[in-house]
């Protein structure tokens, strides 16, 4: 393994300090904690999300005005425990509650659902909405149901301005929830990542194989094959992310996520790929985001997300402002 | 080679298109060229950059209003055409001149002086300031002097600034020399990229072993060792970039860039090394900015940019709000 760190131990300790200092105009650390929140204050619902580290800049570079109050980090792959995110939600608390956005795995379920046990004890309302966009497979390594992935990014970012718009906790966990069930996300992987504490890759691919399905933390996908073209790739991902709708997206949005080692140049080629697919069926594109937003550490892969705009609203809160480090 | 693309010899024109129609309401692709351009007219001068493409978001990411009018795409690590960087000042020129940022490489500074003597004969006037931040070498492959890399971003950002605040022509280069004697870098690599079209990594670099200095076209460095610390490599590069300065900066900003394939989290470990070396040094840090900015592929490897911040009105143009894709 060879990675620019110090002690594997630290490696959060550093990333998070790291961090802080670099953006301190729009974030600050909660003391003593693994806790990034936004300086400015509005009396809004707080927005809180998190999980493993190594998915940068995943949460904590999406804390800022118009989307979250705070991230909390845990270990790398690992979910924080309760008191760390019962931290976060004090910090995002102004008195109208807190909505949690957590991405479906089982230990980040069950330490932000103690997490809310704990805030309700001390009078905070506090609700979850789980974000389980990945279609690719049902129950994984670490998941019953399906896993939450770089759709989450859109969900930070219309609750984050439907909250700012002084939406109410109740509200918006509705919204929340109607939001999830419009989003899909595929992946690729053409490399493993390798977790620094670990020190080798988190699997094997041959040299000219990628890998369907696989999650961001290098779960299990559903098949393998000889690499093909972007526009095979792009079509066969496609097809698997309208082939979980209902019925037939018209106007969508798409997001295309680099996990971490691969190049923008690849992630624009690809994006040509999905642009022309779409133009073919006669769906309408609204809103394309493209880059590395939710990344597995140097995974070389990267994703599809697709929203289906079936609430107009959800585009002006896509393309709305923001002050964050990473939108 | 394992790569998200169709034909390697399409790989410009599908990025470019994934580029322009992802990004419709900031940026157009001028017709029938390799030129992105912004969409909003201000009657300014117009700032052209370019280069060879693979340094992506360097440079159509910073299109947009307050950065750069135009950028022109060459192959990958190849030149713009004279004929294509004429089409850039074309699409700049608002009647107040353009000024042309200029990686220092041979090829390059060659072609953007023809396209300049061309827009001369139209009538254009055209300035040009050239970009050679990089420490590492005294000439190298592709170089008369020392190349220019990352700190070009910043240069952009500066005269963007300027440029929108209505500075002239020839004030623009005035402030654009005195800037880039300031601007100074140097990069390490851990693992080389690999070009498309030629299908293997561009050197061969040891399991435990990195280099320091190499450029981003994958030019030879000066030195090889094994893997050390990220706070031994920040301190052997803080003292080298230091070293360059005539006399000791005492107010500075700061560009932590990925090379494309090292992850977020590596990146921020590293500033934090940075920071901590600086805070020791007593050199106050004002401007922090930490990513992919002017990769090279998929390399794994970043850079530090040191800017010393002689002119307090710098560190207003860095803190400006822009409307690109990528600053």
């Amino acid at each position: 393994m060879k990675k620019i760190l110090n002690d594997p131990s630290q490696i959060i300790e550093e990333m998070l300090e790291g961090m802080v200092k670099s953006y301190a105009s729009l974030i600050h650390r909660v003391d003593d904690s693994r806790v990034i929140a936004k300086n400015q204050i509005n009396k809004q619902v707080g927005l809180v999300s998190g999980g493993g580290s190594g998915h940068e800049p995943a949460h904590a570079g999406f804390v800022g005005n118009g989307m979250l109050s705070a991230a909390v980090l845990g270990d790398v792959f690992t979910s924080p425990t309760p008191d760390q995110i019962l931290t976060g939600i004090n910090a995002a608390d102004e008195g109208e509650g807190v909505l949690l956005i957590v991405k479906n795995y089982t230990g980040d379920i069950l330490n932000f659902e103690m997490a809310k046990d704990m805030a309700d004890m001390d009078d905070i309302k506090v609700e979850i909405v789980v974000v389980d966009d990945d279609v690719a497979v049902e129950d994984s390594t670490y998941t019953a149901g399906r896993r939450g992935v770089a759709g989450t990014i859109l969900v930070h970012k219309i609750l984050g301005y439907y909250a700012a718009q002084g939406k109410s906790l109740n509200e918006l966990k509705e919204i929340g929830e109607n939001l999830v069930k419009q989003i899909k996300t595929i992946g690729i992987a053409l490399r493993a990542a390798t977790v620094p504490e670990v020190g080798k890759p988190g699997f094997d691919l041959p040299e000219d194989e990628i890998e369907y399905g696989v999650g961001i933390h290098g779960e299990p996908g559903y098949h393998r094959e000889k690499i093909q073209p972007s526009a095979v790739l792009a079509q066969h991902m496609v097809e698997k992310l309208l082939a979980n709708y209902h019925s037939r997206p018209e106007r969508i949005g798409i997001l295309v996520n680099g996990m971490g080692g691969t190049p923008l140049m690849e992630q624009f080629v690809y994006m040509n790929d999905v642009q022309k697919i779409m133009s073919d069926q006669g769906i309408t594109v609204e809103f394309y985001k493209v880059g590395n937003y939710m990344t597995s550490l140097d995974m070389e892969g990267l994703s599809l997300t697709i929203i289906n705009l079936t609430d107009s609203n959800w585009l002006d809160a896509l393309n709305s402002e923001v002050k964050t480090i990473s939108w």
